[in-house]
């Protein structure tokens, strides 16, 4: 098993460029939005307004890449396997940021819901999607996030599938995480919030609901990504989804006591 | 709005024989089962067995009908609107337990449902049904539960029809307080546990389940009633299902801090 130091390593080094899913299990994985310092704070608006969807776990310093608090030796340029860049209405991927970065870039990183499953299993909870080779699938909704910061936009979702013993389980669980998106927002019936469960916005492996499980859906970070390609920012970067920061946090050290 | 005392003097009047769904919000509500002091042995075993099904509140000394740990001036023999008495292989019911009380019968009181929906409601789930003027139904499961001290029997469960989100903090709700059932057993999916929505076993009023809405099914406290049943006891009291014991318990003090 490698530390999330390690797994920045192998990243950095180009030795692994996949999705992160399942990598360092009990760590928190961040969703990562890279702005300039002059946007900072209406992207800061836009999280506020929708803690579920873009939880804050911490706010860097302008021009900070050697991020201290999301892990040793990090290096925000490098430590991600590929970055989607928004310039105007162009939306392209690099594989570090080494020829783009700046002293006014400010980054954000937000909790994202591949950090609970370790969370899951060791609660009892089957997750039986991964002991089929399956993954979560991303799903665009009809529910409008609120608007914050000039900037808004419709939720994504991330869907698993469960039997509705374990669905009751992990809704339990998950609440204790909000760091991580918290509760399911949606459960067992995905055309009230406009999912059709065979068109997803991006799936990240095979994937199926088999029919003693219902699909339950949480907020997912890559909605950021929609709000800001919505604004046609000069610069904005973040990671490719399923491509995570592997941070050296602990999840229990999100977990609360009084869930809402 | 009347106090549970007010309450249990009005059943014990004979001016309300009802089911008590809705009064005293924010009191809790128990489930009855009265036996001979030999038997009550084994009945605390099914309980133990099966704690989310029959969560035992109180246990009271034998022959004690004036249970101050429940109720200011109760009296366990008038203050349910009808009781129900197993005798051999016979089931009846009667309004009072004045002709059959006995110094050596023992009362244990389980906690009941009823007793959330109000605590559902001050933390903002919305109790549609209720408001549809529909009740909770009762459904026999396919589910056994755990045997105890000889007895054993098919789980009962309650219905409750939600919307998705409203389904998720009714979750999140209800499992801070396993003294009254805590989380549901089961979601979405009636026909997983043996449910045909139209053929329930009890029908508290007119019931339905909207087309946004899934079913939510807790443990009922009428279960135990059916492994009595089963077991042909020489003599066993219990409360009618819906006629519950008012207690002066409030809801707050069962809720728990760390749900399971």
């Amino acid at each position: 098993m490698n530390t999330p130091a390690q797994i920045r390593q192998r990243i950095r080094k180009g030795e692994h460029s996949g999705p992160t899913a399942g990598l360092a299990p009990g760590f928190v994985q961040c969703n990562i939005v890279i702005l300039p310092a002059g946007d900072a704070a209406n992207f800061a608006a836009y999280c506020e307004a929708n803690p579920d969807v873009a939880p804050v776990l911490m706010r860097s310093a302008p021009g900070e890449s050697a991020i201290a608090e999301l892990g040793r030796d990090l290096d925000i340029r490098t430590d991600l396997g590929r970055y989607r860049l928004f310039q105007g209405d162009t939306d392209s991927e690099v594989a570090t940021l080494h020829d783009i970065w700046r002293d006014d870039l400010v980054t954000f990183a937000l909790g994202c819901s591949f950090s609970f499953e370790d969370a899951l299993r060791r609660e009892g909870v089957d997750l039986r999607y991964l002991d089929r080779g399956e993954r979560e699938v991303l799903y665009k909704t009809t529910i409008e996030t609120k608007p914050g910061g000039g900037l808004s936009g419709p939720l994504l979702v991330s869907m698993r599938p469960l039997r509705p013993t374990e669905a009751i389980r992990a809704i339990n669980v998950t609440s204790k995480y909000p760091g991580v998106h918290g509760a399911p927002v949606h459960i067992g019936k995905p055309e009230m919030i406009g999912v059709d469960l065979a068109a997803p916005y991006q799936a990240l492996g095979p994937h199926t609901v088999a029919e003693d499980e219902l699909p339950v859906f949480w907020a997912c970070g890559v909605t950021p990504q929609l709000a800001l390609a919505r604004a046609n920012p000069a610069l904005a970067i973040s990671h490719v989804s399923a491509h995570m920061l592997v941070t050296d946090i602990r999840l229990e050290d999100l977990e609360i006591q009084a869930p809402r």
